[in-house]
């Protein structure tokens, strides 16, 4: 383990050196090797590493966020990042990259470079993307959260896996703030929009006490409703696609909390690409299905299975009685309505919002695809409890 | 801190010698005291310690369990009872006996001696315990889980303290087998009840899959669903009543858990008492509808102060809206009646059993009120999610 220290691209070169394994996937020697800087997200710095034979990809966190060094972060979010990757990877497999190597003391992790892949949410602007992806990352929050939870293991085991990430407090506060509370306050600096043209919205979205008191249940489901180790940030700017392969990245939000919410938020980042693309309206709706089915298959294929240990589900395994069954997957389709409903609203008017809309045609389409994500979403979160199925969420978009 | 060795009266003696609070409070010298053993739960070792000027109550840990030394049991219980003290004292006061020093070597709490005090079950069985009493417990747990929860502190201060308690896992461990599984295993040895009067239900409730998936249901809510911090045991043995004066002992179960945790295992134990002595059944019933609006005017009044800094409603504080209102007590409602169902059937055929019932005239009316126990224990856990209300609770006894 190292003193920390940011580390430059031959400072980085030096830190593989010592590492014979992650050397070995570079080949030849460190003469051989270049260094280029690719940071693309808001928090950490990221290189590609490549030699002869093959490259890494390396991940440092700074003492502050990358693109407003003024906002201080703890350092430790990579080795939540790390930790994620080691906890869901065995249920997994090749849908995260593979974790090379983590140094604790520089706040780096080495791992698999996705060389040919490309960041989902590009791909779906630019349309590139292949139909279908979604079922992947359906099937792969269905296997990481079974996995995850108390029908898998004893309880005793979800404590310890809980208590990891119930340290995650840095990235936990982001999400508690930007998600669950700041686009709902008056007052709040940090949300923004564009204005006149959603001033009327907006101002329904702050004054409604009735919506408020659904975002606050939906406040106590997040925190206090641990049902599974979340990825905690699954938007598609968290995904890298190449063809049929489909990874999730940049887990350093991960937690433990309602497993809708992973799903939701991957729901809404498709809705707001259909409203942005309103020529992506068929594809994005046929692909919120596929996560839907997707996750539903994977989930039940573990639950059906007779090695789970967990404490949960201990009276009639391997057996899953139909009304159980039903009344789960109802439950996580509430949370995922009613957490999609809070990603549509704070990516069109919070701190942090998405690429897509850029993408719209014109600026009367994109304040129109706003406009429908503002609609969407306060009306997800009022009728989160009310939506059971697929197609009923379909219906609300 | 001492090394941990099991204290004899003398050696007990010794250590509080060395303890100037604890000494001021017992007066005169050690030449004075006397200790004398009063053990009666299950797990420890309790001395009761008398001087010139008080007394004071010694509750210290073994490594098995009391009355089955063949069970090893960590000694940390009495590290996690200490703990529950030290966190409910500032929202509970004096409904908790005061804790004087906690040694973490010899796993020894020196806390308030109740010497006028009864434990309420042994009251309520020969009728002596004051009408009323449950109010303040309902109180007590309005109090103790609105403190502790999401709405009291920022999440931070949650996931600490519910860390603090998620190592709580051998008596954790002792809660997910006695009441949440056990007893409707087949196979338990554990399980004992009167054959052949009661074969017939008992056959029934191990045989019922609906009513596996119910309590797997409620499983889920046990271990998932963390809105407070619950004492975790409080049936009516651990309680201590003198007049008026109502207090909560023996914490050592407390952990992160659903609220109706706590109400429906008190709930369950004042609807055996009432089967068991039938002439009690008013009186109970009444006190049931005491426990709840006892629980919810406290909770209640905390939630609307504004001096609450909890994530969980943070838009509308001090505002509570009214369906959010609702839709609240609702749940907790539904939690008490499930859990108050288990409660009822582990309580009756498990491991751990009560004297309520062998308060019975005779063995007829015992086998009846185990009877009325079980069949009104497995409906509650099946319909616990239309149970709304404490009248329709009090109309399912």
């Amino acid at each position: 383990m190292s003193a920390y220290r940011p580390l430059t691209a031959s400072g980085l070169i030096d830190t593989l050196a010592a590492l014979p394994s992650v050397s070995a996937i570079l080949g030849g020697n460190t003469a051989d090797w270049g260094a280029r800087e690719v940071s693309d997200g808001n928090l950490n710095t990221v290189f590609i590493v490549s030699g002869p034979l093959g490259s890494v990809c390396c991940k440092q966190s700074l003492p502050y966020v990358r693109v407003d060094p003024s906002w201080a972060m703890p350092l430790e979010r990579t080795l939540f990042e790390a930790r994620w990757m080691q906890h869901v990877s065995p249920a997994v497999g090749h849908q995260i990259p593979t974790l090379y190597h983590l140094d604790e003391g520089l706040f780096l992790i080495v791992m698999e470079n996705l060389a040919t892949h490309h960041v989902l949410r590009g791909a779906l602007i630019a349309g590139l993307a292949p139909a279908g992806f979604a079922a992947r990352i359906g099937e792969f929050v269905g296997h990481a959260s079974f996995a995850t939870s108390w029908r898998a293991m004893p309880f005793e085991d979800v404590h310890a896996m809980r208590d990891i990430f119930s340290r995650n407090l840095a990235l936990t506060r982001i999400t508690v703030d930007l998600i669950l509370t700041d686009p709902y306050r008056r007052d709040c600096a940090r949300n923004h929009w564009i204005s006149p043209a959603l001033d009327d919205l907006v101002t329904a979205i702050q004054q409604d006490s009735a919506l408020h008191a659904a975002v606050e249940r939906l406040q106590e489901r997040f925190l206090s409703c641990g049902q599974a180790l979340l990825h905690g940030d699954l938007h598609t700017g968290s995904v890298m696609i190449c063809g049929d392969d489909v990874r999730v990245i940049d887990g350093e939000f991960a937690l433990y909390g309602p497993i809708g919410f992973d799903l939701g938020m991957f729901t809404a980042n498709l809705i707001m690409n259909a409203y942005a693309q309103p020529e992506h309206d068929a594809w994005m709706r046929d692909e919120i299905a596929l996560l839907w089915s997707g996750f539903r298959h994977a989930y039940l294929e573990r639950w059906e299975q007779s090695g789970a240990r967990g404490d949960v589900g201990s009276l009639s395994r391997p057996t899953v009685s139909s009304a159980e069954r039903t009344r789960f997957f109802q439950q996580v389709m509430h949370d995922c309505a009613g957490f999609a409903g809070l990603e549509l609203v704070r990516r069109t008017i919070g701190f942090a919002q998405i690429a897509d809309y850029e993408a719209s045609q014109d600026r009367e389409q994109e304040v129109e695809a706003r406009r429908r994500a503002l609609i969407t979403g306060r009306a997800l979160i009022q009728r989160a409890f009310q939506i059971d199925s697929p197609e009923a969420l379909l219906g609300m978009i």
